[in-house]
C-alpha cells in the first residue's frame, strides 16, 4: 500500500498511515491464526493491544480492516503478474504466465496460510470493493494480452473481444475464485495447465 | 430406479423394493423441507412414520439413503440428456444440448427445491459413489460426442481425446458442480452458453 493510495482513501498523511498500517499488519497476523469470520473488533483490539476506539479511528468496521488486508494480498498477486509479464515475449506466453502466476500466488496466499482464506472467501462472497477492483484489473490485463495477440496474428479476431474475455474469466473461475480453488488444490498445476491449453486452442486463428 | 438395478444392489425382490422406494420417497420429501445435513436417522424415522429399525433394515446409514435419493435425481438428469441427444443431429448440436440440459436440470433439481442442494453438496464434497457414477456417465457421453465430431470432421483430432474431455469437464465445473453452481445461478443461461461457444472454438479443426 503506497502513501498515495492511502491518502487518496481519506487518510491524513504519513504519520497516520503508519499507525493504520500497524493495525493492518497486526490484524492480518491475528486473522491468519484465528480466522476472520469469528473474530469481532473487540477480540481483535484485545489481542493486538490497541483500544477498540483507536481501531475505529482508522477503520469504520471489521470489513474495512478485511478489505485493507485483501487489497494488500491482491496487490501482491498483481505485482507478481506484472513481473511475469515483463519476462514473457509473445502474447501466448503472456497468457500462460498470467494465469499460472495468479493461481500459484492465490494458492500460496490463501491456503498455505489457511486462515487468510476466510477473508478471501468473504471478499468474494460479499463482493467487496477490494475484490471487484482486483477482478477489473485482471480483466484489463487479459484484454490487453488478447488484443496484442490479435494484432500479431497469434489469436483469432472474429469473436467479440468482450465475449472472449468473459468466457476466459469464467473458465478460469475454478482456479481463480478462492471458494472454488479450495476444492481444486489437489488438481494443481496440471488441471489449470490443461484449461490454459484448451483456451489457447479456442484463441487460434 | 428399476427393479433390476435395485436387485443388483442386493435387494430381495419387488416387494422389498417397494418398501425401500417408499422410504426413499418419504426421506426425499423430508430432506427437501428440512435439509439433509442436520437431520438424523432418528429424526427422519419419527417424521416419516417408520421405525428406526425398519429404516436400518434397508439402509445401513443416512448416507445410504442420501445416495439413493441422489442416484434418483442424477438419473433424471441423465434421462433428460438422453432425450436431448436423440433430438440433436450434429455433434456440435449434441455438445450444446448435453451441457444445456445438465445445467438446466441441475438448477431445477437442486435449487428450485432448495434443500435438496444439501444432499447434492454432500455427495460432491464426500465423493459418494452416486456422484462418481454420474460423473463417469457424463464423461462417457461427452467422449462419444467428441469422437463422433472427430469422425465427421467437425472437431480437431490433434489433441489427445482424454485431455480434451478432462479440459471440457473442468471448464464446465462452475455450472455442473452444485457447490459452484450455487454461486453462478445469476449467470444462467448466458454464461454457460458463452463457455460452450469458447469450447466449440477450441474444438474447431
Amino acid at each position: 500500500m503506497t502513501d498515495t493510495l492511502t491518502v487518496a482513501a481519506g487518510q491524513r498523511g504519513p504519520a497516520e498511515t503508519e499507525k493504520r498500517d500497524a493495525i493492518i499488519d497486526a490484524a492480518k497476523e491475528h486473522f491468519s491464526r484465528y480466522g476472520y469470520g469469528k473474530t469481532t473488533v473487540s477480540d481483535l483490539a484485545k489481542a493486538i493491544g490497541f483500544s477498540k476506539g483507536y481501531i475505529y479511528k482508522f477503520f469504520e468496521s471489521k470489513q474495512a480492516i478485511g478489505e485493507a488486508i485483501c487489497t494488500g494480498c491482491l496487490g501482491v498477486i498483481i505485482d507478481a503478474v506484472g513481473v511475469a509479464l515483463t519476462e514473457s515475449s509473445t502474447p501466448t506466453e503472456k497468457f500462460r504466465r498470467l494465469f499460472k502466476t495468479i493461481i500459484e500466488q492465490s494458492a500460496e496466499l490463501f491456503f498455505d496460510d489457511r486462515k487468510l482464506y476466510d477473508i478471501a472467501a468473504a471478499s468474494t462472497m460479499e463482493n467487496w470493493a477490494s475484490s471487484r477492483a482486483y477482478c477489473e484489473r485482471v480483466e484489463v490485463i487479459l484484454q490487453s494480452i488478447i488484443l496484442e495477440g490479435r494484432e500479431s496474428g497469434e489469436f483469432e479476431r472474429k469473436t467479440p473481444i468482450d465475449e472472449v474475455c468473459r468466457g476466459i474469466l469464467l473458465v478460469m473461475q475454478p482456479f481463480m475464485n478462492p471458494m472454488m480453488l479450495q476444492h481444486n488444490l489437489d488438481l494443481l498445476p496440471e488441471a489449470p495447465n490443461e484449461v490454459t491449453n484448451l483456451v489457447l486452442r479456442s484463441l487460434a486463428p
